[in-house]
């Protein structure tokens, strides 16, 4: 079997984390190799850049200190893990990939976004071939999102008026990359968007 | 008194962080606000993620990855340090800066060097107005050098062959980039090297 890079986007709640581990047991149960993974973080190195992004005071690096720390952490990711995957064929299930940088970024200030895009092409290349957008209201959003974790509420608390920015942000990124981008209603329970998920999957497997 | 950014660079045991100390003291005796600084390092969070980057194993970090981490630390350090106190027209003086990454990461692997200097494009862009490139013989190199800083051996212990291949690639930066650069000949009292290094520095001061 191939490999296949799939990633999972979307606002606070909208329960992309638990779709992202639905799909990994599914793709297991139906006999494939799975790699489930998430940024920020997802190996060893990226996940101590990830604590020193994180934790202290949320002015001790500037944005764009705070996007090559970023890439640097991606990078790592890709070489320990999506790419070694990749090429064993494994089916790499990401919780977040280069699009929450776009979108997070792009909605802190004009330009950083073009800064996150041109050190993209530099140092990462990769995209994912398959990613699904996990759509959903705001307001509607899993209770549970809110203050998990600690040390994430700088990206996660910024309250409804950017949530919705949000979702905005992460539609307009499915237009921009249409080609690997799916829209998923996830205003349902998570089983009914699982159903959907798996079957979008397997049939880009088949 | 306006602002000028003055660097030093050489290889290991050739005296410059000596006459950077040595410059600092003179420019400040003549009147001049000088900034006394380094590389890597030299802001809180670059010394951060110098520890990130020199501590552990070797194999650690991937080449680009590294560069990235250095690219972040290098940018926090010109935020918080370089640019302010050039707005303020103080004199920088620091102990290495891009030409440094430039010289090891050409070294390192081909292509490497143009990596270097695509983020330094992209996410540095200041250069230097002044460096001085202190120039040795490596059999001649202060002995005092090797060893000294138990975290760097993995830049510094390259041995005498390497040694004499950093030599030429400062030489060679000093030619890409003679409109800044200064070669000094640094096998003479730190004195007499001092005494150069303070002409020259005060005659673009005046």
């Amino acid at each position: 079997m191939a490999g296949l890079f799939i990633t999972f986007e979307g606002i606070d709640g909208s329960g992309k984390s638990t779709q992202a581990r639905m799909l990994a047991e599914t793709l297991g149960d139906a006999g494939h190799a799975v790699r489930a993974t998430r940024e920020p973080g997802g190996s060893p190195g990226a996940e101590e850049i990830r604590r020193l992004v994180l934790e202290g005071d949320p002015e001790r690096w500037s944005a764009e200190t705070e996007i090559l720390l970023f890439t640097a952490a991606r990078r790592d990711h890709l070489e320990r893990v999506i790419e070694p995957a990749l090429a064993a064929d494994e089916v790499v299930v990401c919780d977040r990939f280069a699009d929450s940088t776009r979108m997070y970024q792009g909605l802190r200030a004009p330009g950083l976004r073009e800064v996150v895009d041109q050190l993209h092409k530099l140092m990462i290349v990769r995209e994912p071939d398959l990613t699904f957008i996990i759509d959903m209201d705001p307001s509607k959003g899993h209770s549970r999102a809110k203050g998990r974790n600690g040390t994430e509420e700088r990206f996660e608390d910024f309250g409804a008026g950017l949530q919705e920015q949000m979702r905005a942000g992460f539609l307009a990124l499915a237009q921009e990359f249409s080609g690997r981008c799916v829209v998923v209603d996830g205003d349902r329970s998570p089983e009914a968007v699982a159903g959907d998920v798996a079957r979008i999957a397997l049939e880009r497997l088949a």
